[in-house]
């Protein structure tokens, strides 16, 4: 098993390292732009780069900023089907000229568009409920957990992130900056890096078992694993496939519940299934989505049984008052019909295989790449400095660099050293090949000695 | 002083009542949906009336169900401009074309936006965080006021509703249908009804000096006053102005924050200032809005000092995906500027006053209408029965009865029997008659007798 990460450091302090933070030496338009933000939003939002980007369009995979220059766009999954989609925009548009009001009405669109996507989950007994943020559904599928099984006890991953309300951020280790803060009802599981299959279920399974013996006799009690099946935060970990299943097999016959956090891996992205967990053959019990949802129009839900959705109804109901409204759906039926119409997690799984081979080879020609995870559009390239350690400042420096030649990744990992690639899914082969072209001119030896 | 609620009936138990629960005698087609809903949304949505609405269109103050009928939307505030306003589709419509991204990037857009937002506060020092929900805006408002005082103590209304994540309901007493489970450090203040100025005034300074003195006394101390300043729950308490300012001055002079959720009352709706907390002369530490900001594109917001938003950011920072997003903003710069366009504040305020003159006029012709409370386009109508108690199930049946002759209004009160008028705030003074005209001829005394 890889070394786990014994250091304290807070794990989105790695992470940050690909903010904005010197304004000295910025184009005066970006700097003057910089400082009204200051002034309006002050100092609660990132800006990514060292030169933050001014983007005015984007179409498909490409955006272009203030001074007519285009970038590729291998980092934002939330315009799944590409910047602007024709057909999201016009169902969305469509809508708004008709109608857009809550649930508290009967509407047709609701029904057609919940029985696509519950269909999809291979849930048996499923109901959906529609929130705005993966926040906010994962704030309720916590509280459906505790409330249903009468326990506290929640388990995630090393540098998981579950969403900013306080409850979903409790769940989050990589959210806080000064240190975790970690609530005593969250335990944390180290998660095994890059070993075969038998061993990485093993020592999931025993990592597991014990947290769930520690609740147990906690006066918490163990509630639920929640997990991102591609934990896209702690560095993207994606096979062996399989290794999963004991752990929550376990859990679940000691009366916990999976919560599949599909924020990140769902929606077809990780190219073999449309849902992370069931590259997992994993059943959950409540799976929480977002981002991707509605192609960039705030809408996210929960899926579950009627049970569980009825422990909530009990207790206290709930409303949404943007959830489930008229506009919300069309723009998830919309992305939803492209998604499938398009083969848009075909091609995921067609052109993410070639663009993880093309990686690979990379890490042949170029010391500093360690190896490649990743399935489909969710990919993780692991940089490593001269002596062979994990170097954040040099995985910083290649965002940074890839930006000024047209290219925007990010960054991810508990130790801030893996290049996150997550495209909108209508990625081609060329724009892999454009990727990959400036990816290996960066990384030459002198240009990476001279710039970093 | 009025009689405080002394029941143990949960609010929002009283408060159901206007949700549909038969599903007998139903049309066939609202049958089919019914089920069909049932099918796919399961118990977790509540329904408007006893035969619960099939909307399909809507445009300004009117909405049209499948069957071709009218109804004059009388009840819902988050189309502020009237519903499909042309003006903000255009603007969603032009930026989800262009371009609809997070704020990692620099935007001039949010910039313009939020200086003319934070101009309408009267606060010194203010900056902006956006978000998706009211929820999510009080939820992130509550865990700053905690983390700054380092305190934890909040004092809420009797009825309030401040969300539905975890921390917003934990301090909404009438979110819970069972039993009100407030933790123990949110401390419920029962509101003075129908008083003169100084009696209320004094009343409520008594009550919070108490409830602050028992919180200091606590493990938690005291944290925070949060209110909604039109006390929508409540039951709409809006005159006299100003007795709310010796114990809002009280509380901060403790060194306690006052967070004014603006969700309700806020952008124009009291008709006499822009903002809630400025018709009472309040000077807010966190101001929280939603629902009508984007004229029902999913948008909220946090203002607040530098200062208060730095300590969120020392802590974990906060990153909301869809929160200020570019068509977020699009939607509610739209709408901010045909509110001042339009001069639907003014509109609220004229109008609103036409049709809390012609309430008035109906409580004189019906012995059901005990009085009329509220500010602008927020109108609450106290029902009584024949022996002079308030009577939720008549104001049910009103409501019930409205919507059959075209009307659409709500219920709120903790008592449930209050009738809520909320329009959007192009009502004019020709719908005010129409629903005036409607509400005079379901209440004569033999029809109400006949059905109720």
């Amino acid at each position: 098993m890889a070394e786990l990460n014994p250091s304290n450091t807070p794990v989105k302090a790695i992470l940050n390292q690909n903010a904005f933070s010197d304004e000295s030496g910025l184009p005066e338009d970006i700097q003057q732009l910089y400082q009204r933000r200051q002034a309006t939003l002050g100092p609660m939002t990132m800006l990514f780069y060292k030169q933050p980007l001014h983007l005015v369009s984007g179409k498909g995979v490409w955006l272009h900023d203030a001074d007519g220059k285009h970038y590729l766009d291998a980092y934002n999954n939330v315009p799944c089907l590409g910047h602007c989609h024709p057909k999201v925009v016009e169902a969305v548009s469509k809508q708004l000229t008709t109608l857009n009001i809550h649930t508290r009405y009967l509407d047709e669109a609701i029904h057609h568009y919940s029985e696509k996507l519950c269909a999809s989950t291979g849930l048996k007994d499923k109901r959906v409920t529609f929130t705005c943020s993966g926040s906010e559904a994962n704030d309720l599928a916590i509280r459906m957990a505790q409330l249903s099984t009468g326990k506290k006890g929640i388990i995630v991953s090393r540098a998981a992130y579950h969403g900013n309300t306080q409850l979903s951020m409790s769940v989050s280790p990589s959210a806080f900056k000064q240190e975790s803060n970690l609530p005593d009802w969250v335990k944390v599981i180290d998660l095994p890096f890059d070993i075969e299959s038998e061993e990485a279920a093993n020592t999931f399974l025993k990592a597991t078992k014990a947290l769930i013996a520690e609740l147990e006799q906690s006066e918490y009690g163990f509630c639920a694993l929640l997990m991102d099946s591609i934990f896209s935060s702690d560095g993207i970990l994606s096979h062996p496939i399989d290794w999963m299943k004991p752990a929550v097999d376990y859990a679940q016959a000691q009366g916990g519940l999976f919560i599949a956090d599909e924020v990140q891996p769902g929606f077809g992205r990780t190219g073999e299934c449309f849902w992370g967990y069931q590259r997992h053959h994993l059943m959950p019990d409540i799976i929480t989505m977002g981002k991707p949802m509605g192609n960039g129009f705030p809408v996210s839900a929960l899926i579950t049984s009627s049970e569980l959705m009825d422990v909530i109804n009990q207790h206290c109901g709930y409303f949404n008052t943007f959830g489930g409204s008229s506009a919300a759906i069309a723009a998830a039926n919309a992305t939803f019909d492209v998604l499938k119409q398009e083969q848009l997690q075909e091609n995921a799984f067609s052109v993410g295989n070639y663009l993880k081979q093309s990686l690979e080879e990379i890490t042949k020609l170029r010391d500093n790449f360690a190896g490649v995870r990743g399935s489909g559009f969710y990919l993780g390239v692991d940089i490593i400095d001269a002596d062979g350690q994990p170097s954040a400042t040099m995985a910083n420096g290649i965002v940074n660099l890839l930006r000024h030649q047209g290219v925007l990744v990010g960054l991810t990992g508990s130790k801030g050293n893996t290049l996150k690639i997550r495209p909108p899914l209508c990625f081609d082969k060329s724009n892999v090949d454009y990727l990959i072209e400036r990816l290996l001119t960066i990384t030459s030896p002198q240009i990476l000695e001279n710039t970093l």
